[in-house]
């Protein structure tokens, strides 16, 4: 008898669907859906662009259409597929994204009163209207509760769960009175799936609590309340309206109701699990286990692992979090990233890069690719820092900027360009090394996302920065795999580690490093680690006038 | 009477004279000749990006044409103008620029036997094969004769007078054994023009001497034979055939004789000065004084000022040259520089400005300095260091390199070149204040050159950063101006002031600095001076993590 799962994967500007095969990971179907409201899904304020916010009527007329449409995939690829071998649909979704509900579970947005209230809407995750709450957050947490930062590397951010609620709360008082709770797009899903209707009902996944919302068994679950007071009294009081206990992605929430069993053409009581956040899920779909880093490679990186959920794995400071059962049930989830990757490279390649390479984007990128994928490292002379966005691991601090050196009257866009990929190479290879440093052990990289696909040239320097085997999953759409085997899991009837066997695969090419260039790397790093430690510590101190120098020694030796 | 002199400018890639009316300061003729030999007139060597090389033949081509030329563009503006009411003609030339001659003081290049050999042509300023022997030079004379180096700023370049004669000898021993002597390009012209074959008879000017050979009268004149014949022999022996003494540029080389007074149409006997560089004949032209420190803009900066000869002005450390009588007789003149200002812009229009701003070179320039003229000083959040080509002052140090900080993924082209501009900028400024600490003042300062006349954006910025006055000279050509003024003085019929002041007439908007400019300027100056201390010098040493940081909050006040 064949076993299935869906996986739906609810992104940043569309949400997907994956219908897959347990047994052969053959992936039979798979529908995408753009949410119409606002630009390219996402709601904005040409006062502030800060405010990132979303329509909730777009995931409920995507779910229909994503699934409709897998299953009439897979049937037209197999006729024999039966929709009652489902055995579960999982959901991940970004994050934190936190939706205002009234007391029937229903999103403000979508009641009458609210539905042109902007902050009634969806917080997406990269709202950052809450930064100075979640300065706040930090500062109170120092004091108070030291112990709730070092899980999450020491600083709350504003994309996080309570800068968002508390921003609501000062920036728009009649949506923060008006909502009964407030949920996580990850669970919200789930929860209408089910037909769970009262908010503190809903299954709360441990991901999205643990890594966003200070929740920890170590001290009952989400924040105490005289924390929360000391925030804001009216946070303290929200506890109450809100989740007792969070639960990893493997348990079910909740059997689908008959009512969206006919919409969707599954079969009634089908199991829905609990929801967790895509990187998570990707990390599951791409094959995470100990000792395997994921790498979500796009605009910016999400780089995920587990290790045994002993006590003695301490804290890891300046990672994004380590949450027991976020990932993996039985260990702990541990959470890394970079602020921007891909978005370095859009960036530069929109603003600083003349037509000469090509008329488009896509033209550009290939001829520079081309033009620098002979040169030798160290060649170019350059070395630059990839935190034009800020940085979120190690240094979790967003007031840190690009920086480039090395440039003489010769440099040309595409050793730039070069530069700034190996910046990110660098950034990847410090998150590795803090991981290794307090005892999580990395022995392979799988890659996934657009850059581990389509730029083969960043793959080799990220092998031969890192030093480590660079695997590619094979899944392009490795978090609707994940979603899907939580799915499969939550119904009991497969193990996460049975169904990742099957459906996680790898891409024939691994990226090895090569020893010369590895060599020339280690050296390039001695020097990134000095600029980095220069330009984001306040421990540091010391000198840096051999920087320059080096780097042009190493470029004469380089070009021979 | 009327009293007119010709000056006569000798480039990089051309030659040009200027004929002015001394009482008016009308300029009443002017010709340019492009070098017709090689690339812009320059000779190189595909094997090899250091060589530059010109042919004299060019040099005495263009002669002939720009002083005919101008005569006869007088005589059409003037008609009652007679040549020969010339008082004198003066000539400038780039340097060190020296040339092989044989003992007729003929070029070897225009002798047939060495007429394609690249090593007998001349050796262009901008030559920098003999950058190891300049290395060399700086460490013997760092044991043997440190008050050497104390006079040329603590390091020897490649591109002076020794340097490029030792190379000769290593690289082209042919070349240097035939060469009876050498002599700098702006000595050669006077010789020619007075008739003067034997070398060691031409007329030596007191700049080159002073500026690129090493020479001062405090040790006796040139080096002396011990510390030559340690680097090598051959030097020692080609002492007893050069100059034994220099003299300013308002001393009479000689009287034109009676062939080249026909060949041009001026009178047999017309008084000819000593040659100097342009440069320094330049800061003439724009009305050098004490007080006054002219700044030639172009793709790189030349600095200068004088200051009264009194023997109580220390060296100044990091400043290319205190030379007595080398810019106004009885002064000191002091020349310092910026390695590259124009061409950091060029550098970056060519290589990272996209079409957007511009489909030329002109559009890009122009497009970009309205798009940041309206941004207040430190909204743009970037700091640069001007060092794509090294930093000549106050540094003297070609292993650095640039650098370009505080980007984010908003970063525009516009507000780089902004930084590029400051960047420049503080380095004007950290020449003037190492000045002013060694006691010599700076009241104003006389801008001329391409980007003085140009770019009022960047000169406002210059302004606000420098704080002082910036004005900027009348004339277009200033370098040939200054020859001309030389040129009228060594015929003893009028001083150099007294030509300066009819002649050297400024233009008449004055830059003053806006004083909240210039507060936000200082603030940036000290992130500019941490990072210039930084990264070229090995004294420093500190903490740098305030950098970004601050630039961040000077952008969000700046901001509004």
């Amino acid at each position: 008898m064949s076993r299935y799962a869906i996986g739906l994967d609810y992104g940043t500007n569309s949400c997907r669907s994956l219908l897959v095969d347990l047994d052969s990971g053959d992936e039979l179907g798979s529908v995408v859906f753009p949410y119409p409201s606002g630009e390219l899904g996402i709601l904005t304020d040409p006062a502030d662009p800060n405010v990132a916010r979303q329509n909730p009527q777009d995931y409920l007329d995507g779910l229909v259409e994503i699934i409709t449409g897998a299953l009439a995939q897979a049937k037209e690829k197999r006729p024999e597929f039966n929709p009652a071998d489902v055995l579960g649909i999982g959901v991940d979704t970004t994050g934190s994204t936190p939706i205002p509900v009234n007391a029937d579970g229903t999103p403000l947005a979508l009641t009458p009163e609210f539905s042109d209230n902007l902050a009634a809407h969806v917080w997406l995750w990269k709202d950052h209207t809450g930064h100075a709450e979640a300065e706040k957050i930090t500062e109170i947490a120092a004091e108070m509760r030291p112990q709730f930062l070092a899980k999450c590397g020491g600083t709350y951010s504003s994309e996080w769960w309570w800068s968002k609620i508390w921003r609501c709360k000062n920036a728009a008082p009649e949506v923060f009175d008006a909502a009964h709770s407030w949920v996580e797009h990850c669970d919200w899903l789930p929860a209408v799936l089910t037909g769970t209707d009262k908010p503190n009902e809903m299954a709360c996944g441990i991901c999205s609590a643990g890594h966003k919302a200070m929740y920890c068994e170590e001290w009952g679950g989400l924040p105490d309340k005289e924390f929360l007071a000391a925030l804001d009294p009216a946070l303290a009081d929200l506890r109450d309206r809100l989740y007792d206990k969070a639960v990893p992605a493997d348990v079910k929430a909740g059997g689908l109701t008959q009512e969206w069993a006919e919409k969707l053409g599954l079969a009634e009581g089908t199991a829905v699990a609990v929801g967790a956040f895509d990187a998570h899920m990707g990390a599951v779909g791409s094959g995470v286990k100990e000792g395997t880093l994921t790498k979500i490679l796009g605009t910016s990186t999400c780089d995920i692992t587990v290790a045994p959920n002993t006590k003695d794995l301490a804290d890891v400071p300046g990672v994004c979090g380590i949450v027991d059962g976020s990932v993996l049930p039985g260990h702990f989830g541990i959470e890394a990233g970079q602020s921007a990757v891909g978005d370095i490279f859009l960036w530069f390649v929109h603003n600083l890069v003349p037509d000469s390479y090509g008329a488009s984007v896509d033209e550009k990128f290939i001829n520079m690719e081309k033009a620098m994928s002979g040169q030798k490292p160290g060649a170019t002379g350059l070395m630059a820092l990839d935190w034009n966005n800020g940085n979120r691991t190690i240094l979790t601090d967003v007031r840190l900027s690009g920086l480039l050196l090395g440039q003489t009257l010769h440099t040309k866009a595409h050793e730039i360009y070069r530069a700034l990929i190996e910046a990110t190479a660098f950034g990847a290879l410090t998150i590795i090394k803090r991981m290794e440093e307090y005892g999580v052990r990395v022995d392979e990289v799988v890659n996934t996302g657009g850059l581990a696909v389509k730029n083969a040239t960043l793959m080799q320097i990220y092998a031969d920065v890192i030093g480590k085997p660079l695997k590619v999953a094979a899944s392009d759409q490795t978090c609707a795999l994940g979603a899907a085997i939580f799915g499969a899991a939550s119904s009991g009837q497969i193990t996460i580690e049975e169904a990742q066997s099957d459906c996680c695969q790898m891409r024939d090419h691994v990226y090895e490093p090569i020893p010369e260039n590895q060599a020339v790397y280690e050296e390039l790093y001695a020097l990134y680690r000095t600029l980095h430690d220069a330009f984001g510590t306040s421990e540091w101190s010391g000198k840096i006038d051999h920087v320059m120098k080096d780097l042009i020694d190493i470029r004469q030796r380089q070009r021979g």
